[in-house]
Formats: C-alpha cells, structure tokens, sequence
C-alpha cells in the first residue's frame, strides 16, 4: 500500500537499535526490558518452588511463558482481556511459543522439581514483540538460573544453549530483517525464526499472508534470519556480562 | 525411544493410504470425511449469507474455521471443551491455521458478502490432524463455491489456487513423511507444511520437540513436503472430479 | 402447518430404519454409531479407573454422559459450543437425561470404583437424537463391561437390564412412532420415552409443544413407546449377538 | 431407607397447607410468594417493552422465566451461581420447563410486543420448587396482564387457561401427592404434571430415582396428579379474586 | 433534581422503621430479615466445618459474605447475575465491605478452623441495601455464634463486640440519615459508616457524586452516622433479647 | 509485628520520592509514568469517538478506567487475571475507584460524545498503587484533553479541577502518611483519601484492618492527606507545565 521507507535509513539486514536492561523492576528473579526499536517488552522471570501436575514426582522442573500486552501499547487501544475474560488466540499462541522455545534449551532434570515462569507484557508495541519477548526472556531466565546457583539450590546449569529469535518479511518483494510494525502490515511474507547458540533451529514458522512464497525466497529468509539472530546472541551475552 | 517400525512396511517418504469421502452428511454446503491412514477428520463448509462486523459493507466475503475433537477421538479420552467453557490454545492455534490456510487461496472480493465456515471435526486420532482437516476442508470449500455457482449466487470462482497440507518429521535421526501418531510423540522434529497448487508455500511451522535441527535438516523436510503435498493434490482431484 | 406426509410411506407405528454399527471408533472401550434413518449419534464408552468426589471411597462406581452435536449436523449451522465457551440449557437437559437412563440400569457397587463416561456426538440430526443416544449409549456401555469382564477386573456384570428409548408424538391430531425432524416440528405433543428390558418406564418426558394433550392421547402415545422400544431392544441385542 | 411418615399426618392424596400471597413486593408488575408447606418461592412478573432477537418484527410477544435458589434455602448451604460464573444444569432444566408451561397458556400475538419475564426464586426449600413456582408464576402474571388491561396496553387477555403443576410420587409402594424433600428423596418414582384449567396436560415429567415404574403405576400417579392440580387451581382463583 | 421531602415527614435525622426478624428460614444457623423501611435483606449465617486454604491448619476460623438482589427487587428488572455469569463490581464491592465488617468484630482463633458464611440477599431494594446488610448479618451470626455455643463446639464467643452500618448524605444541602432510594439518588455525597459497639469506626466510605464534600461537611455526616448506628445497635440487642 | 522504621528515614508525613514523567509510551493521547517511591504505574488515556450505550445520543461524553497488575509487579508471582479469566474484586473495586475519581472533575458535557479511557498498570507495587494511580491519570488526562483541545475537537477544557489522591493509616498508633507496602501490612487502619485542588473530598475510603479506630484518629488522618494531596497537586502542576 504504502512505498516503504526503513525508518532511519535501516539497511535491509539491518536489526533495529537494540537495548537490553537487566534488573529492570525489583521484586522478580529475572527482570529484563528489552527494546527492538520501539518495541518495548518487560520480561520477568520468577521462580516458584512448585510444578504443575504433569511433572509432580518426576524429578523435572518446568518452564512456562505467559504473554500480555497493555491496553494502549498499541496504535489504536485494544480490548484489556482480563476485562474481557479470555485471551485471544493470537495472544496464546505467542505464549506457547515463548514456552516451548525457552524449555528447547532448558534441561528440566537440572532444574529440579520448580518452575521458571516468564512473563513478557508488551508496554509498547511496534512489531516483533514476540521476537523481541523470546530472546529478553532468555536473558531474564540466565538471572534466575544464576540466582538458584548463587544460593546453592542447583550445582550444575540446566541452561544447555542460548536461544534468540527474530522476524524476517518479504516486502515489495524485498527480503527484510526485524520487521516494524508498518512493514509487518504491508508484508507478503512473514516469518519468526527461533534459533540456539549452535546456529540450529528451534521454530520457524513462516506465514504468507498475501501471496504465497516460494523455496528460494524462503531460503533468503532463513538466511536473514540466521545472520539476525547471530547478532542478537552477541548483545545478550554483552548484556549477561555487565 | 521406541524404535519406530512403519505400520504396514510404510516407506520414509509414503504417505498413508489417504481417503476422500464428498457428501458424508446431508445438511452442509460441502460434506468432506478426510482418512489419512487412521486419522479420520469430518470437514463440512456452510455457507452463511452474511459477513463478520470487520467485513460488513466491504464488498468482500470472509473464510474461516472452527477445529474440534470428540472427546474419545484419542487414545484415552480428552475433557470436552464444550463443558470445560473454553477451547485449549491448542485448538485456537489450529483454527486459526486452517482459516489462514484456506483464506491464502480465496479472492474474498469474488466471493462476495457473504461466510464460508469450515467446521473441521475429529473423529479419529492418530496423527496429522490438522493437515488432513487442510486437505479436506478446500474440498468442502469447493464444493460450496460449486453450490454457490450453480446457484448463479456468484459468476466466477473465488478460489485461485488448490491447497493442502502435510506434515513430516525427524524420527531416530530419519526424515518422514505424513506422521502417525506414535511417530509424532517420537520425534525430535515436526514440521507441518502446507502449500498451493503452484508448489508455493503458504505457512511452514517448524518446531524441534527435542534436538533442535540444522538448515540441511530442513531443506531435506520441505522437499519430503512438496512430494506429499504434490500427491494429496492429485488426491483432491480426483474426488472432486467424481 | 404443513401436511406431513411421513418419508418412505412409513407407516404411523413403524420406526425409521435403524443401523447399530459396533467398533465405529478404535480408541474406546465401547464405540458405536447409531442411526435412526438419517439421524446418526456416535455414542463411545470411555472406562476411567477413578469417580467423581462424591463417590470416592463409596466402593461404589459411576455411569455419567456428555452429549454433543457437530456445527453442521442440522439444517442451517449452529454455534458451536466450545465457541462459545458454554454447553446450551438444551445440552445439559438431555446429557443429564442420558446419564439417569443409563445409571437406572447399572448396579454401581458391582461396577467398583470406576467411571463409564459416555459421550454422545450428533454427527447427523433428523429428529430423535436424544432416543438414538440412550438407545445407542447402552450398546457402548456393555462394550464396555464385556471388556471389564473379559479383563478380569470385574466378575460380575453390573448391569441389571437393557435400556432403549424412542420418541412418540401427536402430528395433525395422529400419534406416531419416532419423529422425523419435520414431523417434530409440527407436532402438538413430543413425548421421550426410555423403558428398561423388563417393560418398565425409566423416564417418561412428554410436552405440549402446542394444544396441550388428554389422558387418553396420552395413553395412546405410551402404547406405541412401548411397541417402539420393543423393537429397539431386538435390534440392540441382534448388534451385540455379532 | 427411612419408613416415611407424611408430616402432620397428611393423607398421601392430600397437598400440603398452600398459601398464595399477592402483592408480595411492591416493584414488580405481579409479585407472588407461593407456599407448598414449607417450601416458599417468591414469583414476580415483569413486563419489558421488548422482545428478544427471534420475536422482533413478528408482532408477537414472549414469555420467559428464570429460577433460582438462595444459597441458604436448603438443608446444607449450596454454592451461590452467580459467585460460580454459572448455572448448573438442574436450574436451567427448571427454568426451561417453567418458560415452557406458562407460554402454553399464553397467546403470544394478543401480548404484542412486549416480554412477560417471570422470576421464580427459591426463599426456603423442602421440595416441590418447580411445581410451586409454576403455580406462582401463573398468578404473577395473571397480575401482570390484568395491569396491561387497566393500562389500556392490551384489550383482550393474552392468557388462555390457567396452568399450575404438582409434584407426585412412589415412596415404600405407596403413591403420594405433593412431595416433601424427605419424602422426594426416599422415593423410587417422581413425577411432574403441568395441567391447564382444561384438565389437560402441558408436561408430564416422570423420573424413576430408583426401581423403573409399571404402567400402571403411571396411571396412579396421573391420577394423583390431576386431583391436586384441580384442588391447586382452586387456590389460585381464590387468590386472584380478592 | 426533585425537591425531596423525606416520605412519611421523616426528620432529617431519623432512621426509617427498622424492623429485625430473627428465625426467618428454618434450615440456616443463623436467618435474619432485616427491613429499612421498604428495603428488605434476607441474611443468613452458615456454620461450615471447614475454612479456606489460605487458613487450613492455622487453628483459625473465617468469616466471608456474599451478597446477591433478586432480580425485581428494584423498580425496573436487573439481569440475574447467575445468568451473566459473573457478579457485577457493584456486588463484589459489597460483598466484601461486608465480610471485612463482620471480620472486624470477630476473634477467628476463638471461633475455632470453621467459617461462618453470611448470605445477604435483597428481596425488596429502596436504598441503602449494604448497611441493612451488615446490620442483619451481625444478628444471624450472633444466632449462629449462639448455636455453637450451645452445642459445646466452642466455650467462649468469638464475637469481640457489636457492628453496625448505616448511611448518611448530603441532599439539596442538607445532611440525612438513612437515605431511601429517591434520596440516594439525588444526592450529592454519599456516605457508609460501619461502627463497633465501642463508638469506633470499621469503615467510612464517602464518594462524591456530584459536587466535592468539605471537611465540614464530613463533621457533620460522621456525627449523623453515629447517632444513627447507636439507634440501630438498640434495636439488633432488642431483637436478639427476645 | 515488626517495628517499622520507614525507608530512608522518612518523616511520618513525608511523601515518597514522587517522579511523574509525561509521554512515558508514544501511542496513547496521554502517557504518563508515575512513581511513588518503588511504586511505577503506568497510565494512559486513550481518546475514543464514541461513548457507551448509556450515553449513546446524550451529547455527553464519558470517562471511565481499568486497572491491571503486572503478575510480577508484586513480592511474589499473582496469577495473570487474563489467564485466570476474570478480573479480581480487588481490582474491579480500585478501577471503579479511578473512574468515579476522575468523572468527579469532568464536565462530561463540555467533553462531548468521545470517552476518555484511562489504563492504570502496575509495573511495579510497593503500596499505594491506587492512589498512584488516581494521580497519575489525571495528567495524563490532562494531556489528551489538551490534545483535543489543540485538535480543535473542543474549544473549551472540560476538566473542572485537578484531582489528586493519597493513603494514609495508623501504624503502631501512629499516624502516617502514604505507606509502604510493609506500612500497609502492619497497619491497623488505612485510608485512600482522594481530592480535588480545591481542597474538597472526592472519596475517602478508610477501613480498619485491625483495631477499629476513634474520631480523633480520624481527624489525624484526614489532615495528614490534606497536606499530601497538597504537595501532589504541585507536582502534578509542575509536570504539566514542563
């Protein structure tokens, strides 16, 4: 619809400035605010010394995500679903997508019988927050795997890789890294790749929402993505050392 | 963890013997039971004379989709979601992709203002549910849009493209196509894939169960889904030329 | 309204033609479709090695039923209830039906602490998909107990007689056997009636849909039940005699 | 189980000591508290200048009812319905039935368009609500529709017979009218019978709890049942004509 | 809005008629109908053997409300909150400002791990609701408090001293007590005063609903609510004296 | 239970650090990041062109509010209330609080038919949340209001006064102002007190948490609010005219 112009000036496979600030609110195990541009997601990882049923007596722990996004974080405000009384679809499918993309480098033997749960809330969205909520929620998830190892209650990581993840697009035919929301709109193609420390794949789930793609622009994509996430992992262990 | 042996000498890259059955019930617009293997999926189309508020006076039609399973579809019987009060993000995740699915190949303009709904419904578990419901609901659907030209409702074909999908996997390191279910729980990789009669792709969901998995690994997987893919087509084909 | 002419020169006191299919389904412990001409419920019988809280530690087991109907089983498409997000007043009155037909011919102590969960799922309705269901319901369920049986965890069957129903009605001041859809919606008084083996009345639900019904219309249409309850109970035991 | 004495050593062909109380509340179109022993439910009217979605444009009216009990109103306290987010099953198949027997008396196009909705709440409970309430309800909005008339609303009354209901049973072999909740709770068969003035029958809801119940037996209770209906219909004109 | 003259020239500073009848239902521990002139409360106290998580093993007890209104219990007909399936904020509020009235009088060690469960429901609504709630709820409990008592399930009262509520307003400018719904209507300020038997206050919850309140104002209506709350606590002794 | 000493050596009627920052998120018409000490709530105003049904044709507009915590904002996780499917009494009850608060200083008839929605979250807790809140909406009410009026979409301000709110209790019988989250738990009365520049009430909510308290406490009270509401409307100024 609209000629698209990368807001300042942003290379094609360019990533949006990112910012990653741990300890970010006090009370959680693991805080981190994490901005891709101007997409802006708190996530907190808190540690509780319980599982759900499924794991009771297992000797595992669990990792779980949940995934919200304030009312106004929007351009338009959207329907608040406490108020409404349930989540969305899209909003559960974003969540079970942290979860499982989290517990891919999580093992839950290491971890003992309690739970991580990470909470990502969009305070301000422009595209990419679920990207954006997987790879600030591992950072969030490292601070509270540290903290269990600081007080002694785990003696080995049961974090086995890092994990990031980025969205690629084909707009006007043109492939795109870390898509803002108006390129989000106008795109043809979208993709969200999930990848570990070890360059392999995690979830890659690509969509056409206008005209279907072929392998070779998917190929392009996958590319795009791994170069993404590859930068994404440096800022994350840069963030880790501070 | 079991060492998988095929049902019924299945080679890697076969598919189950797949059966389409049109007019299964008497009442919907298009009537499809869809058989891959023991997976036995009802997809019925409804035509409905009348278009959701984010579409009424746009001149354009909609698609869409509603995913269940009787509660003793599976090994050992699942919670009615109907009692429970909401569907699992599960099934919302499902139906969304059927309808996104299906959408990809309608010209809604075409269609007018009016709904084509898609109820898919499992009858039988066991593996690739909602590929088959994919498959079976764009004969529903094109059933319906037969009903609608020969009703003169409508001149041209709002549908631009067949579509169906397939899923495939990494099972003891071995690429497979068309998962059962015992396969399924097995697998380190599961990737369901569905693309158009062009051999484009509509949607890749990609997830690593276990070991996450290398761009060769995925390569070899999309190739494994154009051949299953190529042949339900065919399959479709030849029911709705019966 | 209109002048029911009944399908197939069926005469006033004949049934529909009645199919009782066994093993319909493969994960149930009882799984049968039933048809009254083209109504068609699949009933399954699920055995669950637990009961609810008010009959834990009673020694005692449980027979309980949920009851469903696909979207487009009927004429034009209704909501679909996990949708929705809650089962309709008209659900819950005939799976609560269901389940006391059911239970007054099971001797729960010699059932154990177990549960049979019967589900019973409208895949096609044309009239009398509540009397299909009981009817239905009672072949799953002694399925079910044969499989009890023949497992050795029980060594006495718990139920204590057969139990079918059927559907009577006045249509154009005429009473007849087993209602059709349209004959039901024309009718004056719609009459449910569920009898044990034995000839004795488990439930007898009777309404006046318009005129309301005399003593003696009323014993006219309990004659015919029992005629048509008659034949079910032949046909039941014909299916459970293969 | 307990050797069942009838309180105050009522005959079993007797009803209990009924009061019917106009006026009882001073907001409501019809505002009745009806008395069956020591069961009490209040029965309003009210009249709303709508009607719902089904009825609009048709020129006709509707009647509805809604039932409910007060947490307190039983022996031990049971859970109040609004505080669970929803009705259970007994309430809905009570309120259903209510709606039901007062719509056949009702001719629905000399209403017009407006609703009649009846609210039958349940103040102290020892069995026999449901017939109560019908029975209440009855002269709730006949109050209702006399108020219509003297406001000029309506010309002719909407209301074509009277209806009222009563509860009979076979407690130890015996039939017996009008159930107390000791007595409904002993028994092997229950019976609801909605008559009009007519002496005809707008439901009959038999139940067998225990033992399945003879056709003769049946006919006791019809028996029974129109005794107290014609004894119940004496109260109600009583009450409306003072 | 209207000029208001208080009905039956009640002086600014009079409460209505106060009417307090104990044993009002036969099945609850405690059953107290409470009138404020034309408003009506059914309050019921309930001794359950049981007590919330959050105080299982603390050898303490609980002491929670509910609160609910008929629906005609006001002048135009309410939605039945049962059949919402939620409770409005309105009812929440109440319900917990009167759970946390009767708490404040309550020593939960001496009442032992049960809870008394107090029901208050409107029959009859014409302004202030809430405080005639507390009022009556204090004597059921008294009643329910005496009855375990007597029954030597606990030696000592757990009741540390009387409460009581009432309102107070401003209207037209002038400070009233124990506002009707007209009054509560047209007010300016509106205020709810909870008192101990020992003249000090629970709660005091003034809201502005029109033009803001001085703290002269609030002298006033603080001295209004006491002299109103000593009247109200003469009359619960009276009753529970008789 | 502890001897509190007050962070930072805080005087008894000292606010906390107080830090208000104007356009906090980029999309709402006001965005304002209010702090209280540790307490961070966000709050937006959303301008929207309609209003609910119950001004619908008025000419009036409407101002309302919904409240929200993040589940990590406290101590420990709380359940997510969109997941859980209903929002808390708790919450109902403070966003209701919010809203009153503001319509108190609206003329809604100068704001026209378009609603002001305010979203209050919590991204961190540490007491007063309410009261955070309450302040922290009215600028950035301020700010959309000033934006329509730039807009041109009104010509005159609809907002009658600044409004302001402030807790204050009694803590080991001392009276303090704006408590901490340890103030709140160990303190035996506690009172939001909200209020408008011209130095009248609005709301004053005080409830006894443990000991009930005298009219001289009271007094303490309210004057210690007085002279905190006063410096938070200087604040307030102070960050408008920034």
């Amino acid at each position: 619809m609209n000629t698209m112009v990368r807001s300042a000036s942003r290379a094609a496979d360019a990533l949006r400035p990112v910012r990653i600030t741990r300890h970010y609110t006090m009370h959680a195990e693991g805080s981190v605010l994490i901005e891709f541009g101007n997409t802006k997601v708190l996530c907190t990882a808190s540690v509780e010394e319980k599982v759900p049923p499924h794991k009771r007596g297992s000797g595992e722990g669990w990792v779980t995500a949940e995934y919200g996004m304030l009312p106004r974080a929007t351009h338009s405000r959207s329907d608040r679903e406490a108020a409404r009384g349930k989540q969305t679809g899209r909003t559960q499918e974003i969540q079970r997508l942290i979860g499982r993309s989290l517990r891919a480098v999580f093992d839950l033997k290491k971890l003992g019988e309690r739970t991580i749960q990470l909470d990502c809330d969009v305070i301000q969205a422009d595209g990419g927050t679920r990207t954006a909520a997987i790879t600030g929620a591992f950072v969030a998830a490292q601070d509270a795997v540290n903290g269990l190892l600081a007080a002694g209650k785990i003696t080995e990581t049961p974090i086995t890789a890092a994990v990031a993840a980025i969205s690629v697009g084909i707009v006007d035919g043109r492939p795109l890294l870390d898509l803002e929301y108006t390129e989000d709109s106008a795109c043809d193609t979208d993709m969200n790749v999930v990848m570990t420390g070890a360059g392999h794949f995690v979830e890659v789930q690509g969509t056409a929402e206008g005209v279907a793609f072929t392998r070779a622009e998917m190929d392009q994509l996958l590319t795009l993505a791994e170069k993404g996430v590859g930068e994404l992992m440096l800022l994350q262990q840069q963030a880790l050392s501070k």
